[in-house]
């Protein structure tokens, strides 16, 4: 919690970011599923279409946010980073989760978090296809679906590791040695994992459908906006060494701090 | 195909699926994303929720199938069999993707096949949160949206297997030796993979966003109605040896009979 910036202030930034992911939502979803997304292109360096809907977001995200703060700093997935003059800088994956949007599975999502000074003070989650949004800047963290209404979102109580449903995106996310072993202490001390999540895990587990997400080799702009929707909903999220989540990395969020510490013990390397 | 079934007749057989349908949907949702989903359950012996919405879908479905074909049987995976005194038979899972639908993933669907002597003749997938719909009855595939608009699906075309999108629903899916060797040498000569489908994943090759799914263990009621939906978009869905996919096993289902034939050299034991 940043508690110098007034809170009033932090939900007009809310309100920036939803109308900023309403314009992501209109310049990606012509791509999701598009006649030009069902073609088979091999790696041949041209524009595929997750790259045109990425980039296309990106432009509309940031249009919306520099009109009303053209002082806060940008750092975006697809063009990188702009320096405003301020503390405040807005961290964006217009889609999170490529693979899923490319095959057409709606799991990915578009990710705009404030940060200050590095840590994240609200973030946002959209999915447009299925018209889902999860979000948090007032310390609650919040949920509209389909039917658009809204509710509170609350992680769920776990307190063992082997009552744990795990996610994680891939299970060749992690690089061979340490972080490879780690995960696979984790993955078979819990009860169950579901692999293809994408940034929708996270959002399930701020739900408390899903009790931990354990991850590696992210980016600020895959986690920042996640942070405070598990937080707001109750949950924990940290690197792998229990640091702050907001700059990437290691990642491993939690609905129950008693599940996070377990999954903690288990992702450090062991002692020899 | 089966040509000395009227087309009319099996036209009206599929509004009955869709009726099916839509009155599982009305016994699933309740259950999807609910309180009692949200409790983290262990392996207690009681009925889960989604044990309770497994039942009251198949119930429903049941019913209204019944009520217009008394004479047809029945076989769903939560009630077993009903035989009747016709060469036609209903197939139903009314929640094929369990995990996905524990977890609050949109990937689960409710899948309703009509076989005649063991060959599927129509099929139907519901998503009922995201509202999308896949069937097929006439031999072409369709697809009705969340915007209520309904269009052909059409698999694509993917000539070599290392340009292919695969999808299965977990690693751990196949058992030890020869069928886990024979995912890993199709797993290794394709594209790239993403787990965590179900039967959405099938749908999506019949869209034309996936390219090839690999699995195995399904029951007949996971695949009966996924069929006729791959084969009406212009796919290919066998066993690993290339016999009918109809009764569940080892499958294979592919955009492009390329691909499913280079998929299924590789599935076979090489020949010592």
């Amino acid at each position: 919690m940043v508690d110098h910036i007034d809170a009033a202030q932090i939900a007009a930034w809310e309100l920036l970011a939803q109308a900023a992911a309403d314009a992501a939502a209109d310049a990606v979803m012509p791509y999701f599923r598009s006649g030009l997304a069902a073609e088979n292109k091999a790696d041949n360096g041209g524009y595929d279409p997750v790259t045109l809907a990425d980039r296309a977001a990106e432009v509309a995200i940031r249009g919306v946010i520099a009109s009303a703060e053209p002082s806060h700093g940008f750092f975006g997935e697809e063009y990188g980073s702009v320096d405003g003059n301020s503390d405040l800088q807005w961290v964006v994956d217009p889609i999170d989760g490529t693979r899923a949007f490319v095959l057409g599975l709606p799991t990915w999502g578009t990710l705009i978090a404030l940060q200050h000074r590095g840590r994240s003070i609200l973030g946002v989650m959209a999915q447009p296809f299925t018209r889902e949004r999860f979000w948090s800047g007032d310390g609650q963290s919040w949920f509209r679906g389909p039917d658009g209404t809204t509710r509170p979102l609350k992680t769920r109580t776990c307190t063992d590791l082997s009552r744990a449903m795990l996610s994680s995106t891939h299970p060749d996310l992690f690089a061979a040695g340490d972080e490879r072993d780690g995960f696979r202490r984790v993955l078979g001390a819990s009860r169950d994992c579901r692999y293809g999540g994408d940034c929708y895990a996270y959002c399930l587990v701020a739900m408390g459908l899903i009790d931990l997400v354990v991850e590696a080799g992210l980016k600020a702009y895959d986690v920042a906006a996640l942070v405070p929707i598990i937080e707001g909903a109750g949950g924990i999220m940290t690197t792998w060494d229990g640091r702050p989540a907001d700059g990437g990395g290691r990642i491993i969020a939690a609905g129950d701090a008693l599940v996070h510490a377990q999954a903690l013990a288990l992702l450090a390397a062991p002692s020899r």
